[in-house]
């Protein structure tokens, strides 16, 4: 069963129940007409990710904004969206298994479906399963251009594998998926951008070979929040897919800033309440199964001198013999979280707030973090 | 809304929907009974800790095998355990604020329910939120034997905030919580022993001053399943709150054995599949979003020499260089996980396993993780 909201519409910020996952709506809106505006300018398409946000309304937020559609990493997700009305998924990852392809081919029935592919047996599972329903499956060839995940390797691999794609008539060659996700936590510009270029290498050598083949790719895409500006200006990619901007979170911080690219705010919180109190320490009541502590602890929001350590599952510790801050018992506080996307999918509402920071502060959205757990 | 479940009833074990959380249930019932032995031979109470499992119907065959009832550690996961029939639940933590502490006074209506304070204002809000609901609510002090996280100073400031407690009408002084969180996870036993003797020190000098001032202690709480048979042997302690021996997790097998304490099995696994293959590597489809990895990656079952690595939100690594093991594509393979409360958070499901590793293992049962995402 999901959990009742934490609050009701209207509530007054302090009524909140914690922890729980909050928007700040203004600055979550100003990012995604930031982001849509970026993507008109740099004359790509936007496909927002939503596997960081996992909620069918939002993702209909940012194609209201022009986005063509969305992306999400499991057969799971996609079905959530399209049973919410969203017209063109692309799961941008890897299915594989027998009762998976045939859940993809099925939802071909009812929206536009994309998938990746990097093996030869898993497409022709895929339009095994598609012949039976009846359906279309697009499919892009994942190449690996340096995240050392999935992905065959780029150039004549990448070639045979979108032959054998084409051979099917129930699937259809899309194109290129090529995504350098560790490049997006690379600290400074010159690092992304020197991993995007030879990203951009590799990826144009496969593209003119399976020019050369007959198989031109109606979409190359990638790129994240950390670097999707290099992937557009590269001539390359024409598809974008980062997630992360709606939200940002403390290791997005981390990042130097890119001189090409427009600032996000952080728009996504946890708020926790101060519910032990020693001289040195405040204990709050948001640990790992509030916060996903995979990518760092979370940062206090405007309080950058309070560490956030020694996580327990339902406890943090905020340490204050270094500032000036003695918080009183109940006191909330607003932690930034080290990583979004495995946070958000702790939760089943966001709370959507406006005017936060300010005395009128409220309630002004429950929204169902629809697709929470859909790991399969 | 909850996902749909990984599996029917009675499907064959490759049947399941992956990732998924699955009970091992021979080993899960050994697991129970071991622990049900151990406490009638130490001659303890067993109150086993449902922030493990979030799982009413587990707590109830705990408490069918002789607990004395359960423990939690947020509001929300002890009204469903009361809602689901439990009739004596401690949660083992400060509770915090005008709302929850309101829930918690009409939650004593239906059940006996004990709470944690190491705060006289927060007691006083407890007493007033009883007085009002006119119920009555048993306060455990909580004392810091080590762990730095919340509790009162042992000794004097103990008393004075059971004093503080007997003062209320409405609140019942129950005695002490004095558990060493940290302390269970000292891989030596010589290093846990010594932990426990200076907590059971601690304990013992506060137990006599409150003795002295007129306040006897009838519950002595604390310990886990890495150190209470050493807090049962001491002679201090009388209730113990173990909650990860029914599943055990990698992090736990890191801990040297005590000579004192009987084996638990590995009964929890989160099943994967292999999604892609290359020369030096097999990615699964099991990353941060269905492993909570904050105490180490998990380990591969039967598999020591194939290390787990590199998590992503929706992939892990493994690297199979070192093995002779040769995985195909979509080969299921079970994962211990590194850390098994917050990984089965991320779950709203269990897929109980009959004759796991025989041709015959089949799902035999489904049981919801009720309490998934209570964290307020």
């Amino acid at each position: 069963m999901p959990q009742i909201p934490p609050a009701q519409i209207g509530a007054a910020f302090d009524e909140i129940a914690t922890p729980a996952l909050v928007i700040d709506l203004a600055a979550f809106e100003r990012n995604l007409d930031t982001m849509a505006d970026q993507a008109r300018r740099l004359g790509v398409r936007l496909r927002p990710h939503g596997k960081t946000h996992k909620s069918p309304l939002i993702a209909a937020n940012q194609i209201a904004r022009g986005a063509v559609g969305i992306c999400c990493q499991k057969v799971s997700e996609a079905e959530i969206f399209v049973a919410a009305g969203i017209a063109d998924v692309l799961i941008s990852n890897e299915v594989v298994g027998v009762a998976k392809v045939q859940r993809v081919a099925s939802l071909a029935r009812h929206a536009k479906i994309g998938v990746c592919a990097d093996n030869a047996e898993a497409v022709q599972a895929l339009a095994a399963a598609a012949d039976k329903a009846g359906t279309v499956i697009e499919v892009l060839v994942e190449i690996d251009v340096g995240a050392g995940r999935c992905g065959v390797v780029p150039g004549p691999p990448a070639v045979a594998l979108a032959q054998e794609i084409a051979r099917h008539r129930s699937l259809r060659f899309a194109g290129l998926q090529s995504y350098y996700g560790t490049a997006q936590h690379r600290r400074s510009p010159q690092e992304r951008c020197d991993a995007i270029a030879r990203a951009a290498d590799l990826t144009t050598e496969t593209v003119h070979l399976l020019e050369e083949a007959g198989l031109p790719c109606r979409t190359i895409a990638g790129a994240g929040t950390g670097t999707y500006p290099l992937e557009a200006k590269s001539g390359v990619w024409n598809e974008i897919q980062p997630g992360s901007y709606i939200f940002m979170d403390a290791d997005y911080a981390k990042n130097e800033p890119s001189p090409e690219a427009p600032a996000f705010e952080h728009a996504l919180f946890v708020i926790a309440t101060v519910m032990s109190l020693s001289a040195d320490r405040a204990i709050v009541d948001a640990g790992h199964k509030a916060l996903s502590n995979d990518s760092g602890f979370p940062a206090v929001f405007g309080r950058p001198e309070v560490p956030y350590s020694r996580p327990s599952d339902e406890h943090g510790t905020l340490s204050i013999l270094g500032s000036s801050w003695r918080p009183n018992l109940g006191e909330k506080v607003l932690l930034i979280p080290g990583h979004c996307d495995p946070t958000v999918n702790l939760y089943d509402w966001y709370v959507g707030i406006r005017n936060l920071g300010s005395a009128d502060a409220h309630v002004e959205a429950l929204w169902p973090v629809a697709a929470r757990g859909a790991v399969a």
